[in-house]
C-alpha cells in the first residue's frame, strides 16, 4: 500500500476490503512520507518492520528482489490525485499490478500513459469507483441490458454531499486540504472528487457515453479555489438524455449518492445509503421493491456473484469495496496462471474508466466555467 | 364553476376544497359546451336546473340579474388553458372575483391584460398552485424568511410523472388531448403544466425571484408537439442557484413533486407524496423530522393557520387545495365587508404569481430549445 | 350535531367530512352545554342563531317540528362517552338517523339497548371508526376476500401513541380529562379510546371475529385511574392468531396506526401515517408497493369507490373520515327513496360494530387485569 | 473452524468477520463431517491439506501438538446446535478459546456446563448474537444507561422472517432441515433460531433481565414439529413491559428485526434492514434521526469504537459479525499477554449470555406451549 496510514480512514478500508475474502493479504507498505507515520500504521496493521517502507521507489525495489513468493503482487495506491501517477507507473514498469484511488490521475495526460503502460504490459489496474461495485448497481445495469427498462430515455444521477459547507480546508485534522488545492487534486474539486463518481455510475449502468454536456459549475465558499458544487445536463449516445449533480456543499447530506433511471417501460431507482433496495417502476403507478440478497429468485448473475448474504442482512460500502478487489484479485490470479478471467472477474473499473474520468473532469470544467458555449463536446 | 364535468376528476377536487370550511357553497355552474353533460354534472353536483348553464356568458348574464344574497359570488375556472382568459375577464368586468387553474393563461399578454383589470377593479383573482398550499410548504417558507437555514446557496426542484410515457394523447377517455394540443395549452407541454408548479414552489419558499436560465427541453415520445421533459439551471437572486427539472415521461412516477433547499446552516426537503413531513438536515449529518400537526410546538403562524389536524392524522391534496379556496375566500369576504386581510388571509397565489408563471414559460421555452445561447434573461 | 364545538378539533372534521361530497348540510347543532359556547361554536359554523340549541332534547324537539324538507335528517353525536347513549336513544325514538363517535356507549347494556332500536326502528346508525375508512384498508379486505393472501395465519395490528405519556389529565386545555375518567370514559382508557380501532381494523380486514384472548393491562403513569398502555393475544376463528398492542404513552409517537397480515402465500402492510401505499409481499423476499389512487390498474371496486384522487396525490384522514358520511348519507338516501343501498354504500362501521367494540372491552379489560386466567373468552 | 462449509453462507461470513481486522487469520478447519466436502472447503478457504481436518478431535490434538506461534488459538463451533457442546468443551479442555454460535448449546445443562468450564479455564467463549453487534444497537444502550430516555416503561422487539412459510424441511439444499428437528436444535424452533436474538436485543439494550412472560407459542405449518411462530409478553426488572414477537412463517419478511424502547422521556427505534439510522423520538412529535458514521458529533464511546466508516457510507451485517470478532481477539490478546480488557473490548456476547439464552428457551417453550399458567418465572 501507497499512502493509507492510520491518520486517515480510507487506508483500512482498503486493507478490510482487499482481505475481505481471504485471497489476499498485506504484505508490506509505505504508509506515509513520514517515517513514523508510515511506521506506526504499517505495525499497527500487523506488518513487521522489515517490510514497512517510507519511500515507494524503496519498497518497489526491495519488494521486487524478494522471491517471488513472497513480494508484493499488486500496490494499492491511496494518495491524493497529485501522487497516484508516479508510483502507479513505478510499479507498471516492474511488473506489479495496480490498485488506484478515483480519479485516475492528475490530469489527463497522465491518463493516457497510463493506459498505454497497461495495455503494453498487460498487467491488471482497477480503479476503486467503489459505488458500481455494488450488486445492486450491477443488476440494474443487466436489467438495462437486457432490455427490461425498454429504450432507455433519461437518467438522474446525485451525489449530494455536505462536509464542506464551511472552509475546513484551513483547518488540520480533515483531508479537505488536499481535495481543495488545485496543486494536488487537479483541476476540480467537487467534480474530480464525487462528480466523477456520479458520471461513473451513470455510463456504467447505462451503458452509453457521454457525447456532449451544458454545465454550471460553482464555488459557494468563499476563498475556496475549486468547485464545490455543480451541474451538467449531458447528452447521451443514443439520445438519451441525463442530468447530473454533484455538491460538497449541500450540507447536512452525508454522502447521498443517488441514481434514477427511465425507459420507455420502466424506471429503477438505487440510493446508496439504502443500499440493498431497488425501486422498479411501471406503468399505472406500479412499484416493486427488490431486496437485494443471494436468495432473492430473481436476480441476476451480476447481482449474485458480488453477494455475500441471503435477503435481508444488509451489505455495505465495505462489501462493495470488496466486490472490486475480489473481482481484480481473481483476473490477477487468472493472469497469473495464464487463465482467461470470466467476464464477472472482469468486472471491476479499469484504466480505460480512468481515462474517460479525467476526460470528464476536462469536459465539465471548460463547459461549467463558461457563460457562452452552451454545448461543449466531450474532451477526448 | 365553468367546466370541472363530472367526466374529469378536478371540478369535484375544486369542489370538494371550495366548500369544505362550510363557507362558500355551489350555486350554479356551467360544466361543459355540450349542454346534456352540463346538466347532468350539474344534478350531480346537487344544483337545481335552473342555475346550470350551458354557456359562461349566459350564467353570468343571469346570475348577476339574481338578488345579491342569491348571486354567485366568484367563478371557478376549470377548463383548457385555451378558455381561461375570455371567462376570467367577462367575470372581472362584471365584477365577479375569480378562480383560475394554473397556468393562468394561453399567453402571458392574455395574462398582463388579466392583471390590468384586477388592478383596475381590486377583484380578487386566486390561481390554484395547489402545492405551496401545503402546510409543510408554508413552513419551509417561514424557517427561511426567519433565518434558519443562514443565507441560501442551493436549491433543487423536481417534478416527475410517467402518464404521458406513451401517447395516450391519441386515445380518448384521458385528458392529455388538450395538454399536448399547442392550440390548447399553449406553446409549453410539460413545462407549462407541471414545470409551473415546480418553479412556483421554487419561488415562494425561497422569496426569490429567478433571473435568467439554461434549459433543455425534450420530446421523448415521437409524434407529440409539446415538451414532455426537461430541465433547467436557473439563477436566484442573491446568488442563488436552482436545478429544476420537469418530466411527464417518467415511467412509474405517480406525482412526485418535491424540493431541497440548502442555505449555509442547514437544509430543508419536502416530497409531495410524504407530505406532512420535512426532513431538517444540519452539519454532522444531524436530521430532524418535522411532523407537520396542528400540535406540533416548532410550527410557525403560517403552517398552523394552514392545518386542520394534530400530528399523525394526514392531511393531503384536497385539503391543499382547500387552504387556498379558504384564504381566497376570506379575503373575498374581507373585500366584501370592507376590511383588510390578514397576511394569512392573502397567501394564495393570485394575479402576479400568473403573469410571471406564464412569463416562466416564455423564458424556458426560449431557453430550452435553442442550443446557441447559454443563458436567457427572464422574459418580463 | 351534539358537542363538537369549537374548543376542540373533532367537530370541525366531523364537519368537514360530513359536506365534503356537497350531499348534507348542518342544519342545526348543540355543540355544548355551555350555552355561550355553544352559540359561538354554531355562528362559527355558519348557522343562524336560531338553529343553535343549549340542549339536544330542545333541538330534537324543535327540529322535528320543523317541515320536514327543512329539518335534520340526521344527528352526529360527538361527546364523552358517558354522553352517547342519551342523545342518540333520543334520535332513535324520534326517527332520526345517528352518527356516532367510537366507543359507541359507556356500557355494553347501552349498546344493545341501541343496537335492539336500530333493529326496531330501521334507522341508520354509523360509528366513526375512521381508519377503515380508508381506501387502502379497503383494498386489505378485498385482497383477503378475495384469496390473494392465502389462508390467513397471523395478524399484527399496533395502535401506539404518545400524548398520555405525562399525567396531562390534571391540565386543562386538552381532552384527556374524560378520556382518563372512569365515570365518563368507561372501563378502559387506552383500550377503549385507540384499542377498539385496533381491534375493528383486525376484524374488518380479516372478517374473522375474535374468540379468545390474553392480555396485560398497564397504568404507567402515576394516578391515572385507566389504562394507558396494553397487548392482547389474540385468538380469531380458522385458527388465525393475532397480537394487538395499543398505548398512549409510547412517548413521540403522533397516531401510529398500523397492521400487517401474513397469509400462506403473502403478507399486507398499512401503516396510517402513510396511508396511501401498501406493501404487499410474498415468498423469495418480493415486495409489491401498492400506491393507492384512482387510476391504479389493480386496486378494487371497493377500494376504487373510496377514492377521490389519481395516485400522487395524496389522500388522509378527513377523507377517510368523509368515506363513513358518503357511505352512511347515501344509505340514509336510500332508505328515504325507499331503495336498496348498494354493498359500497353500506360499508361503513355499524349498530353491530358498536356493539362488538363494546364486548371488546368488556374482555380486555377482564383479561388483561388479571394474572391467573390466561385465555379469557369473548363476552358477549 | 468447525463446521461452515461452503455448502452454507454462515461459514464463509463468520471467516469474513474473524480477518476484517487483519487481527486473525485462518489456519486450520473441519469444514464437514465428509471429508471430501471438509478438503474442498478447506481448500477454497485458501488452507493447505495438512490443516485441514475430518473431525475436531484430530483438528485440537494435532493443532495442539504444533508450536505455539503455528497452532490455533481459538476455534469457531458453527455447526448445528446438537454439536455445539462436545467441540467447545473439547476446546476448553485444551486451552483454547471458543467461538460459538447461537443459542449456545442444545440443552441448558449443557450451558451451565460449559459456564462452569469457562470460569475454572479463565478462558475467553463468545457468542454471535450478531445483532448486539451493530453500533445503533451500542448506541441505544448507552443512551439508556445515560438516562436519555429517562426511566424506562416499555419495549417492543420483532424478529419476523418469512423463508419457513412452507415445509421446505422436506426438501434438501436449505438449512432448515436441522433447524426444525427436535433431535438437532433442541426444545424450541423458532424461539431457539431467532427469538433468542430478540430476547437478547431487549436484554442487552435495557440492562434489565426478564423475571417472568406470558407467551403463545404455534406451529402454523402442518408436519412441523416444533414452534414456526410465537409471541411473548415479558416483564422486566424494574417494571418495565416489553412485548416480543418472532416468526419464520411471515411470509415476504427476509430478516425484519427491530426493537422500540419507550421512556418517560424519549424513545428509540432501530430496524436491523436499515441499520444504520436511530429514531429518537419525544414529546411534541419531534423526531431526530441519528445517522451512524464515524463523523457524527453525538455518538457516544461505545459506538465509535464499533464504527468504521463516516457518516453515509453504510456498514451491515458483515461489520457487525465483525464487531463480536475483533472485540473477542482483543480481549483473547490481552489475556495472552496478561493485560486487562477494556470495557470496550469485552462489550461481546459471552458465555453469561450463553446460559441466559438457553433459560430464555426453557422459559418460552414452557409458558407458550401451557394455556392454563399466565405468567411463568424465568427458569435458572
Amino acid at each position: 500500500m501507497v499512502g493509507g496510514g492510520t491518520t486517515g480512514f480510507i487506508g483500512a478500508i482498503h486493507l478490510r476490503a482487499a482481505i475481505m475474502e481471504n485471497k489476499a493479504e498485506l504484505v508490506c507498505g509505505c504508509f506515509s512520507s513520514k517515517p513514523e507515520v508510515s511506521l506506526e500504521s504499517g505495525r499497527y496493521y500487523g506488518l513487521p518492520d522489515d517490510r514497512i517502507y517510507t519511500s515507494y521507489q524503496e519498497m518497489f525495489d526491495k519488494e521486487m528482489a524478494l522471491p517471488e513468493t513472497e513480494r508484493m503482487d499488486f500496490v494499492v495506491i491511496v494518495t491524493p490525485n497529485k501522487l497516484h501517477f508516479e508510483p502507479a507507473m513505478m510499479a507498471l514498469e516492474r511488473g506489479i499490478h495496480v490498485v488506484l484511488d478515483k480519479p485516475m490521475t492528475f490530469s489527463l495526460e497522465e491518463a493516457k500513459a497510463l493506459q498505454q503502460k497497461v495495455q503494453e504490459t498487460g498487467l491488471v489496474l482497477a480503479l476503486t469507483h467503489v459505488y458500481t461495485g455494488y450488486p445492486a448497481v450491477k443488476e440494474i445495469k443487466a436489467r438495462i441490458a437486457a432490455g427490461e427498462l425498454g429504450r432507455l430515455r433519461r437518467i438522474y444521477v446525485e451525489y449530494p454531499q455536505g462536509w464542506l459547507s464551511e472552509r475546513i480546508e484551513t483547518q488540520s485534522g480533515n483531508n479537505a486540504g488536499w481535495r481543495t488545492d488545485p496543486a494536488q487534486t487537479g483541476k476540480a474539486g467537487c467534480m474530480g472528487d464525487i462528480g466523477t463518481h456520479a458520471w461513473h455510475l451513470c455510463e456504467y449502468v447505462s451503458g452509453l457515453k457521454v457525447q456532449e454536456l451544458c454545465a454550471e459549475l460553482n464555488t459557494f465558499v468563499q476563498g475556496r479555489q475549486v468547485d464545490d458544487d455543480g451541474t451538467a445536463m449531458m447528452r447521451l449516445e443514443q439520445g438519451v438524455k441525463a442530468l447530473l449533480s454533484a455538491s460538497q456543499i449541500a450540507v447536512g447530506e452525508a454522502n447521498g449518492v443517488n441514481i434514477r433511471v427511465y425507459g420507455e417501460k420502466a424506471s429503477l431507482r438505487w440510493v446508496q445509503m439504502d443500499p440493498n433496495r431497488l425501486s422498479l417502476k411501471s406503468g399505472g403507478n406500479r412499484e416493486e421493491i427488490i431486496h437485494i440478497g443471494g436468495n432473492h429468485p430473481d436476480l441476476g448473475k451480476a447481482a449474485l456473484w458480488n453477494i455475500r448474504t441471503p435477503g435481508g442482512h444488509p451489505e455495505g460500502f465495505i462489501e462493495a469495496f470488496a466486490n472490486i478487489y475480489r473481482n481484480f484479485t481473481l483476473t490477477v490470479m487468472a493472469h497469473r496462471s495464464g487463465e482467461q478471467p470470466t467476464p464477472e472477474m472482469l468486472d471491476f473499473p479499469n484504466v480505460q474508466d480512468g481515462v474517460r474520468g479525467m476526460q470528464f473532469i476536462e469536459t465539465i470544467v471548460k463547459a461549467g466555467w463558461n457563460d457562452d458555449q452552451k454545448w461543449v463536446k466531450w474532451i477526448e
